[in-house]
């Protein structure tokens, strides 16, 4: 088996979308833009042990590869149309593959993203580099600097359930009903799609959640030379969450707990709270924008020292 | 240093592309597409050890590495405009990065390729994922499918001295003029870009050369579902090439040497070599296209057989 033959078993699937011209196979692919559109480009990789736990399952690796890309564009406002997939394999295994592939295409179809190329290589270990093209609305993509004082702070679903679950990954711990769903909140992410497309041109600033909330709504509040200021009681949890840690422990997971790939935007405009309902997903309001610099949390109303412990490569 | 810290340092240039809205530093990058014109995305990976040698001038992995994705537009017929890039790196070398960055922005500048996004990653070994995507004027990009019996095989420039290069870098020849030329068609591969645009439209069908002549050329032919045959004396050959080795030496990097990045192409039109020679770039007529299938080649008119050693991962 050859890097030619994996491509043709497991990846050159001729896509159904039409705006693809040339698929998987020859030296590029082709795509038909839709007119009037910006594009949109996004890139993630997902290196074996760092990660992703070479453990899971290859379905389970192959659909988080392509979500987390899928978030960024949630964040953007934009809509996935085509994937490209750089793919290094330390060998080449028939029941990773497809697994793999399996969760890939899964992915893809699911969020309206053709996979029309990529390169096959072989390396020390697993790294998956996925690179999403969409598009947007000419002019409406959604970026992290334009969170003003007096914007209100949002966050979708229940941030640090995803951390929690790979956690009870780690530890191997017993399974149930909130485990469950904790684990795959880990390995199956719902980036919010529908979401970022509504408040696309509405929210001031987004950035969705991968290296945790504290983290991330720093940066958004740094690209746009403000402060921000939430309150920890306000921060949702889910069930499973409240039913499997202590209070402490769920405040540090939703704080600097990574890998949700929630969204978390800024707004003046109260509405978008309905705004965000007719796409289905719960938003919370946790706090607001002010004059300054950096994030700073209070805890039923006391200040509350958070030191982020966000990810970060090669500290 | 962390992975924002080498983005900021060496990645994050202000494109001066205005097609560019929003580059490095957000969720993803925002571009404006030029009107009627389909959009091409390729991807290509350099694995430390496997596609360069560590001890590579950094500056010239990265100019190689953005090459050889241009390499690939050419062969479409497009035009590079943006890349984005997933770099795993096994240690966040200062002076690595320094080069490293030099030669991407150094091939992106001549190519007219703008960084516009990326992801920085640890991992055991280096790996470079350079996804490039651009536009040809609609529905005009060159396949690998379309060479039809009758055409004529051409080349562009002199197969195999790239891949004489290299093995010059591995035994540490002496240099001399000769083997510098040689040396740097390793290193500084020259996408035939040009020539790819002027005959997209034209040409029936086209490949660049990365995995060697015979290969890449059986490629374009298996695609099109047909035979070629070549005839080996016309086989282009440098001034360097016919130096350094000797004649059978020459024929055997010719046919089977890789990384030449030249242009193999088909066309049924003969005034193609006056097209091509517009784009300053040597062509060679080097056999025709007949019914059948398989590359089949002869030398001073007699039937050679030709095992390919074309270069494969997981063999």
């Amino acid at each position: 088996v050859d890097e030619f033959e994996i491509i043709r078993r497991y990846f050159a699937r001729t896509p159904s979308d039409a705006s693809v011209l040339i698929g998987v196979g020859d030296d590029g692919a082709v795509m038909r833009p839709a007119p009037g559109r910006d594009l949109v480009s996004v890139v993630d990789t997902c290196v074996a042990g760092v990660h992703f736990l070479t453990s899971l399952d290859p379905a389970d690796i192959g659909y988080r590869a392509v979500a987390v890309n899928v978030s960024d564009m949630a964040a953007m406002g934009a809509r996935p149309r085509w994937m490209t997939m750089a793919l290094t394999l330390d060998k080449a295994d028939d029941e990773w593959l497809d697994g793999f592939a399996r969760g890939v295409f899964e992915a893809g179809s699911r969020y309206g993203t053709a996979l029309v190329g990529g390169d096959i290589t072989h390396g020390a270990e697993k790294v998956i580099s996925i690179q999403v093209t969409g598009d947007v609305e000419a002019g409406k993509a959604m970026t992290r600097d334009g969170a003003a004082p007096g914007d209100d702070i949002y966050v979708s679903g229940t941030p640090g359930d995803a951390a929690l679950g790979l956690s009870i990954i780690e530890s191997g711990a017993p399974s149930g009903e909130h485990a469950d769903y904790l684990v795959r909140r880990f390995t199956r992410p719902s980036p919010r799609l529908a979401l970022g497309q509504r408040i696309a041109g509405i929210a001031s600033a987004a950035i969705d959640l991968s290296d945790g909330l504290f983290a991330d709504l720093d940066k958004l509040l740094a690209a746009s030379g403000v402060a921000g200021e939430i309150e920890l009681d306000a921060l949702p949890r889910s069930d499973a969450m409240g039913a499997v840690v202590s209070s402490d422990d769920a405040l540090r997971f939703a704080l600097g707990g990574g890998d949700d790939y929630e969204l978390c935007f800024t707004a003046a405009e109260p509405s978008i709270v309905d705004i965000a309902q007719e796409a289905g997903t719960r938003i919370t309001r946790i706090g607001g924008v002010v004059e300054g610099a950096g994030l700073h949390c209070t805890h039923s109303g006391e200040r509350y020292a958070y030191e982020s412990p966000g990810y970060r490569h090669f500290r």
